[in-house]
């Protein structure tokens, strides 16, 4: 079942490699079948050039393996917990990007700096608290998403499509598997520029009204980005 | 009409993507005809891989759209501004590539640290103030292109053929389209040369009389560098 | 002899090529026989692609060159104190690897500041002491063996495939040429990491427990990574 | 005439963009011919992908033109200096390779930092003092060679195959062509090296001992790295 599906997250996944957001089989991307409810993700530890589409694994909503031969990412619990949270989402991107990734191991918040941040990203990218003893030991992979919704809290989660997880590596979000691989990419390239422009002096992030200027012109009703397609998640 | 033109425009743009400026569709090239002065530029949010020629959007000298089935770049309104005080340039570009970008991000003015910037910047490279709020909710691409004008007020734009937004990114301009591409990459370099020039403890600039040498041995009427080519912009 | 080992020692040798852990001939990799005990290892200062499976050098247990017309790898001597004293090691491999080398140049340990770097290492890898003037002059390549060891002491190898050589560069292990290569690209991708966490304020190791649950769901009899691999070393 | 040669310099041009040193037309290779001590250089100017041999400009020991109807690289006059005080080289290149140049920018000699730099250059890499007002108007690229001759004084120059110029970028020789480019290839790696070591908070060079070792097991009559092939220069 979900053939399509399986092409597209087998394709998401492979465009994680094309971007050289990840090594070995350190990454995963899922996405979410609108009518079922079903999570469909990469197995886990299979070489990406050898993967194919009908290795991916399907899980329902509550992450019970409903078909595949292999296991899931290791980190599908994780994946679960957003989807179930993070109502509107349909796709999930998890990387060691290694910008993204020194910014979470530095335990920090990712500040917007500039208006390619702002583009995607409506203020800084929170980074979670790091998980306790006791949530580590029971049920890692829940905790870590549970952290995430967490640290969301209230907070809108559609004009933050990404989170840093303390001492670990970001998660990332979209409408689908696509955008939410579009969203690692520009994750690890916001988290490149924001660590050059410390290191050259600033620390003040952009105004509000820039802020708002940039993430209101590619997003939400108003868009005048692009060739009026309907605006992204 | 301008169909050479379209070629040129396009390959220029496709340039920015081969020298990695470029990550999905954040740059735009643009170039003006020398005789009617309209102005050639791309189209809004098109993937790179997949533009045409025939997709350029052209449009007269006071940005008003008079050919293409394609909104153009949402930053049109800042080349109009650019061609139309820089009256002797003919090509604009615009990225976010990440070391220039991260300068704009720290506010800061990109110093002559070396003799490369001198062949091409004569002095440092400036960075415009922020946009106020006002300037920014009224008409943004303009006031970004007007903040330009503002910055040069009556210093010469033709040996100082880039400038960095405050927050944003670069502007480069030349003759055409593929020098102001040129500049792109040079300011890219340069920007990133120059962190690494600061972090090692040199935050001075060349002596006046190197800055001299470097650049009117390549630009200018005594220019000794190259074929006897006519000098550059 | 060992025809087979050949192939798999030149295959670890390219792998560090396609890697890009080497420069020019800087680096090498060797595998060992279980059966003889035999040492297969790369020839000296033979440019990668010209490198063919028939140049191989075969050692023995002590180092004696039992086959091959060419000179081995001027590194072997530390090679084989590697294998005499990590008995259930398989493969070494040495490279100049440019971030991993920076953190050995500044004669620091490598903390782990994240799970990329707990997924492999349990705990933070350890550099040298410098090599006095008396071992650099006497018989420099088996000294840095021999330090090598003694920065271990008694201390699990198995659990930590990888050193810091003081002012030189990382050697790394595993139970084969392939598995020693897989760690020699971690330790560059985490000392990468490493440099900028740190840059970004944090000097912090990761909590204990959160290295257990990483190290540990990936290594040992509770792993449940992959698909039922047993585990690597 | 110089056929043979000029192909070689052609080559030693190519493989400076091959090895990423050169952005545009911005480097250039020259070898000496031994029997003529004519002089061998690319032309000024002209695109890499578009050279070819018979463009090679011959210039005499005094640095005339002699054959060639393009004008050579501008800084030709630079070479010829160089071969004519250093009398054992046989190759020059110059490049604006990004991390050597930010050193040179930085003003700043570069430590011998680790095992790496000890096998190519026996010490500290040089920076020249800034030139003088009166020797950059006069004969600029005559100082240029002057100022690296002067820095040098004494010392030997076959052992230290390279310098910084202030504000400006490195230069490098060789015994032949091939080798001035490999020399700045490594000066290249070892000043990005270089500059990571010093941000992870060492500026202690390698003790003195362990550079003879490395300089020494490379270079010279006890030279035992490779395959017994001739030391080179």
């Amino acid at each position: 079942m979900h053939e399509l599906l399986k092409k597209k997250v087998l394709e998401a996944n492979l465009d994680l490699v094309r971007h050289n957001l990840v090594l070995f089989t350190w990454g995963n991307a899922s996405e979410r079948d609108p009518e079922t409810g079903h999570i469909v993700i990469k197995p886990s530890g299979v070489p990406y050039d050898e993967m194919r589409a009908d290795q991916m694994v399907v899980l329902d909503a509550e992450g019970k393996q409903i078909e595949g031969d292999l296991r899931p990412s290791s980190d599908a619990p994780t994946h679960v917990v957003l989807y179930r949270h993070f109502k509107n989402i349909g796709g999930v991107v998890h990387t060691h990007s290694e910008w993204a990734t020194s910014w979470a191991q530095a335990g920090r918040n990712l500040p917007a700096y500039g208006t390619t941040h702002a583009d995607y990203f409506y203020g800084k990218i929170p980074c979670t608290r790091p998980l306790t003893q006791e949530e580590i030991e029971e049920d890692y992979e829940v905790a870590t998403g549970d952290v995430i919704v967490a640290t969301f809290g209230n907070r809108e989660y559609e004009s933050m499509p990404g989170v840093l997880v303390h001492g670990h590596a970001p998660f990332t979000w979209g409408k689908d598997g696509r955008e939410a691989v579009h969203h690692a990419v520009v994750i690890e390239e916001v988290a490149k520029m924001a660590f050059r422009t410390e290191v050259l002096g600033n620390r003040r992030s952009v105004d509000q009204y820039l802020l708002d200027k940039h993430y209101l012109r590619k997003h939400g009703k108003n868009a005048c980005y692009g060739q009026h397609k309907p605006p992204t998640l």
